[in-house]
């Protein structure tokens, strides 16, 4: 297929994901919780991890609208992580909209989070499936995991020891297990009892294409072009965040390099537009820089030898091109 | 049996759900995390929800100890609106102890309040019933409720307008639903296939009792005699609640008296001890007073009734006897 046919196709998954959505909550009262809810809900979003889950389930030899249920219990999951996470981070914006607390307050943003998640759980459990208890299960270690990794990236802001492996940990809980989850969901939907062994398979290419998404993610941060939402360069140093850059670089700094980047704390007023360009020089001298870009692209090929086993299909060959742009996308 | 027979039995209960509650949540790391759901967990209370759902399975004919895990996923998930409400109440004191965002900071409450739930879904999937699946959407559906509940009290604090049926759907939604939905669970784990139609006979004991429960609530916020924890008498009062006392006033008062009644709100600077001898006053005198005591009476009743048509047992006397203690509690 070319890519445009990809892109159209994947349009077409996305928009069936933003109809049932839309439809997903349909409860008004009381106002303060289920206008927000809405809000939220209606400022977008790739949809990535729902689509995840219907092309998983198509890709094993399901009908994705069977798995579309679950695919939006995954995206509520997710919108439920986001606005906790943001007030958390007292971050004002998100996808260049303000947020919830942001609009409203503080108090509305944790009860419509807690009611998102509510709601999520109702649609997973329209699954019809044998194998439901077993979806549930899944659905629930990530949720599990999903604090577990917004814990530690708390932590994490106020240590100064953290490793590599600490830190891959961490996104593996925070922003893989979800990633990973929606595709053993819409697989145990999908999978009848001779493609069960397949499912495997799915987590695998979720785990992998998670952490090539993650890293990119800090990549961009520091490579990438910015994008429409004024995401600034450079903001992951601004804000002090622990990235795949800080603390590869750190392995292999100098003792002068390794000062300077241990000065990437939150809020540090020393941080300026040369402070930034000096860090991501050290991060480019260091070899950071490429051990990133090619761990990204480890982790994508991986990605794409998981998906070996499966037979060929049209939802099969999008996995792999949404793992493909995942390596290509520059914002 | 005896009042001290039923206390023992009440206690060995409890005791069992406190020992499983320990170790239903046996992750350390992040300790950011864990640290505060242990304490949570260790504060004590009643374990009133968790040992209604073992008495509805033991009185419609099952074993108490099938329908532990459902116990801990019900006295988790009450734990889990604990933490989160006090940090939108700003409450920093619980059961005579700091709340979790008083000991630690708001987003360590958020957090672990969102990890709670997720205990609690992972403790109701341990259950072993060919009615799972209507066990989780009764457990979801209580969850969507109690948040509802809470969004309906949040907006009931910024409007003088609230009806006393107003009222009554929101405690129905905020502390009702979990206490039926205890009692729902439990009857769906423990229920055979002839002890089926039984199960809504433990709902509406339920629906009873947990209208009951909170207007005894609100009625010893002005006739109790205190607690141990330092429950100031007035309390609803000062903090300007919307309460049964004050809508049923309300109804009922004169023109003067009602000008007083809308001086409830929160933060009042006028309400002083002597402010509040009054309004206590014309609640009686209205007959507010009365009505609520008439209520928790008839809905005692209503609960006892709905018990009828199950068999005799331990079980089902223990909760009628539950329900006539929360008569007589005087904290």
């Amino acid at each position: 297929m070319s890519t445009d046919r990809y892109r159209s196709q994947y349009e077409t998954y996305k928009s069936a994901v933003e109809k049932r959505l839309a439809r997903s909550v349909n409860t008004h009262k009381p106002a303060t919780l289920y206008e927000p809810i809405r809000y939220v809900l209606s400022t977008g979003g790739k949809r990535l991890r729902a689509v995840l889950t219907l092309l998983a389930c198509e890709a094993i030899g399901g009908k994705a609208s069977h798995a579309l249920n679950a695919a939006i219990a995954i995206e509520l999951l997710h919108n439920f992580t986001l606005v906790h996470d943001d007030v958390m981070d007292h971050a004002d914006l998100r996808r260049g909209k303000p947020t919830v607390h942001a609009m409203w307050d503080q108090n509305v943003a944790i009860l419509s989070g807690d009611e998102l998640l509510a709601h999520a759980y109702r649609s997973l459990l329209l699954t019809r499936s044998p194998r439901i208890e077993q979806i549930l299960a899944v659905y629930t270690d990530a949720l599990v995991r999903v604090c577990e990794g917004q814990g530690f990236d708390k932590e994490f802001e106020c240590r100064d020891d953290v490793t590599l492996s600490e830190y891959l940990d961490m996104i593996g809980k925070k922003t893989g297990r979800v990633i990973s989850a929606s595709l053993e969901i819409g697989a145990l939907v999908g999978a009848g009892e001779s493609s069960l062994c397949h499912v495997k398979a799915l987590v695998r290419f979720g785990e992998h294409l998670g952490r090539a998404f993650q890293i990119q993610d800090d990549l961009l941060d520091v490579v990438g072009d910015g994008d429409e939402f004024g995401k600034r360069i450079g903001g992951d140093i601004v804000e002090g965040k622990k990235t795949f850059l800080l603390l590869a670089a750190l392995q292999r700094a100098s003792r002068p390099d390794r000062v300077i980047l241990r000065s990437v704390t939150p809020n540090n007023p020393r941080t300026t537009g040369v402070r930034i360009d000096l860090i991501r020089e050290i991060y480019r001298r260091t070899g950071a820089i490429d051990e990133a870009r090619s761990e990204v692209e480890r982790h994508t090929r991986l990605a794409n030898r998981a998906l070996g086993t499966l037979s060929e299909s049209r939802a099969k060959s999008m996995l792999a091109w949404l793992a493909q742009q995942l390596v290509k996308r520059s914002s």
